[in-house]
């Protein structure tokens, strides 16, 4: 960094730009990566140096950097028109035909979208919607949310109050009232002798209890993530949703699945909570439904939900919310030819293709001295470094393993992400398997060398 | 509506869309207005209808509806890098000379920027950081919020708590510790013999006791619109900004431009906290950023409070936030080309050429014998209709005055924004003194209009 001029792009980033999400040690030592390009599923910097991105950006650039189709979309729309808001009665026609196709995709017979600029935003905004919903049925005190904890839903002050990321005391969150129930995950937190199943009905019953002791006219929601992704990439324990599905509908609590990251065939399903016998109310999506190509977040309301909303805002005149860029006509048109290049172009059934390649390469680095658990499902992944493989304890904090880890695979051209002590690898749907290859073979010699060079 | 076919954009819509800040009687009696493209200030629904956007979109689409410039380098970004996301410190190149950009144009000698998707989570992003802040600096206590009545900040819950409007109390909003100030609304709240300068000064004392009553150590910052925007476009009273200063700083309370609407030129200087004094630590930012074609919010943070935060991140290890999407790499460059047009193609220049016209017309139409109060600045105005000019008396709530109006205006072609007893006005910065005449010839017609069917 400091060998750096300083009219060069890392100190005019440095000098004018407030990164958020970045380990700033790191940053201060190295400088920042700056980007000018992409092309497949690789990103170019301004040294001209290539990195392979086994994230997809932040899980959503899917369908690569530079997808011909998607940007002759993006001109072509654009020439059309760009921009538009949809308040007020009035909207474009494309993200009419963008509704229609998302409740058709939906799993939900009827519905209708609501749109927003990011999941952050849908989730908050689901939450006004079930405060509006409950206040204008008489109950004005069920305003409870429940999540779950290492769950990740964003980062306004409400979205940021459903994660149950320890940083977030950061700010003094969570808001009162949004509550943090068992994570579903079977290796970290099963007890001694209890099986899969057992461990998840023990979740539900834990649930169910929290709902008794906080009153269940208190809880206006729950919210869940398919596959708990910023938590770590963990999939739900053996029936775990199935187990606690029937204590939300004896409790006639609503529940939102987050689709943020599984939405659009992470899991190598259209939805996440297909897969997880989820049966939602409300489905959250974000990310992948642009394919990582415009800020979009849409509210897609199964039809009672749908109904009770649209009755109680007729009662209200309006349902007093909106944001300027929700609903954009350029964005619409984005996502209409994201969902037609993933149904069309074959990325969904690629993800089918490769994810045996990518979950067999992911299980041989679980046999990793340091790998404690290696997870995942579709193409999505982790492997979770421990001190000990069968203690499970951690290693010293103060190594920041993972951290070191995606720093030294970045220099060798390769993008993973560190959260926790896990690596965590979520590469785009136009991966090959050669591809897959390559990314294991530059993770396993970035592994021997970090671990090396700590003396372990 | 009815007599449209079940396949028709109207029905599809209204099938599979739901609605925000939509009075949903109208929606039903009229079905929804599907838009197609634009040209300038017009936009066309699908049946070939112009209509004249009074109201630039939502503030936002300055430029028009095809700006060939902003288009180009859609095209041109989107073939060269269209989606990335800026965490872990990696960024795009036209984001680090995007921020470089807003640095130098922002009222800050030195400071940083931090991107976010829209006004609504720049908002949201500030609370949080001030939280942070204080927390870091010993005073975790340090967490009430001071907006005014009237103000709008957004919609998610804290950014709508932020906002001082009724219908907030839909969801059970503000949360506990967002306090409202007085409205600066001198016509509306000054007393009989009261001074405009008498007015802001009572309303400062009336800040300080607020802030004593609370507890100064419990305040986290104040913030503010240059010129209330969605309130109903209320320029601050004479002296209010220079009044109210001081005691923030007696007290040490962080004090933030809320520029969505004002900022990019809409009051005719760059910045509306420049044109009244306000001495901002903080700027957020949005709508006119992009000219409306992609979305995006920024916080340019001055170099006091950058410098500030970014010691508390470094602490904390990390700022532990971040959007997806924000600090995008073609809303960065659309971003920096609608600053360029803004400065160098004279739209900011066409501004202040035309308001005076823009303005004329406006007191014209506050002649009006149901008009209270013509009020504006640069390209931003309203008339307050009332039932009686000496008394300010309020038109019978039932009537829906201004509602009636904007729909009236719609059939003749013309886009304009009822807010409460308002109309609203804030044309695109392309407009003409042609089209500022035939925006209120239509305008003046309608009301002649509407207030004969209504036996007024």
């Amino acid at each position: 960094m400091n060998k750096l001029s300083a009219n060069s792009w890392e100190h005019r980033d440095m000098d004018n730009v407030f990164h958020g999400f970045t380990d700033l040690g790191t940053l201060k030592s190295n400088g920042p990566v700056v980007l000018t390009h992409g092309e497949g599923i690789h990103v170019f910097d301004v040294h001209g140096k290539s990195y392979m991105d086994a994230n997809s950006g932040l899980w959503n650039n899917v369908a690569g950097f530079n997808h011909q189709g998607l940007i002759d979309t993006i001109c072509t729309q654009a020439r059309r028109f760009p921009g538009y808001h949809a308040f007020f009665g009035r909207i474009a026609d494309t993200t009419v035909a963008l509704s229609e196709k998302l409740v058709e995709v939906s799993p939900f017979a009827e519905g209708k979208v609501y749109y927003t600029n990011s999941g952050s935003e849908a989730n908050d905004t689901m939450v006004k919607m079930l405060w509006m919903l409950h206040r204008r049925n008489g109950q004005p005190q069920r305003r409870k949310i429940i999540t779950r904890l290492n769950a990740y839903h964003g980062v306004t002050a409400v979205s940021a109050s459903m994660t149950g990321k320890a940083y977030n005391a950061e700010f003094g969150l969570p808001l009162p009232g949004f509550l943090h129930a068992d994570c579903p995950h079977y290796w970290r937190f099963g007890l001694e002798g209890e099986s899969e199943l057992e461990f998840s009905q023990r979740l539900a019953r834990n649930l169910e209890e929290l709902i008794i002791k906080e009153g269940p006219d208190t809880i206006a929601g729950m919210f869940a993530e398919p596959v708990m992704g910023a938590g770590g990439v963990i999939p739900p324990s053996e029936g775990y949703f199935e187990a606690i599905r029937p204590i939300l509908r004896k409790y006639d609590i609503p529940f939102i699945a987050d689709e943020v990251i599984c939405g659009f065939g992470r899991t190598g399903e259209m939805w996440g909570s297909g897969k997880y016998n989820m049966e939602p109310d409300a489905i959250i999506a974000s990310k992948c439904i642009t394919a990582g190509y415009f800020p979009m977040g849409a509210i897609i309301l199964g039809k009672d939900l749908s109904d009770e909303l649209a009755r109680v805002s007729e009662q209200a005149e309006e349902f007093p919310h909106g944001f300027t860029a929700g609903g954009n006509p350029l964005g619409s048109a984005i996502a209409l030819k994201a969902l037609e290049v993933l149904e069309e172009e074959g990325l969904l059934e690629n993800v089918n293709r490769v994810s045996p390649r990518f979950m067999e390469r992911l299980h041989k680095l679980g046999e990793h001295k340091y790998a404690g658990e290696a997870r995942g499902v579709g193409l999505m992944g982790a492997v979770e470094l421990v001190a000990d493989k069968s203690t499970k304890e951690a290693l010293p904090g103060d190594l920041q393993i993972s951290e070191r880890i995606a720093n030294k695979a970045l220099e060798k051209g390769l993008i993973c992400r560190p959260l926790g002590a896990a690596i965590v690898l979520g590469p785009p749907f136009i991966v090959t398997t050669e591809q897959i290859d390559e990314m294991f073979d530059i993770l396993e010699e970035t592994m021997s060398d970090v671990f090396a060079d700590v003396g372990l």
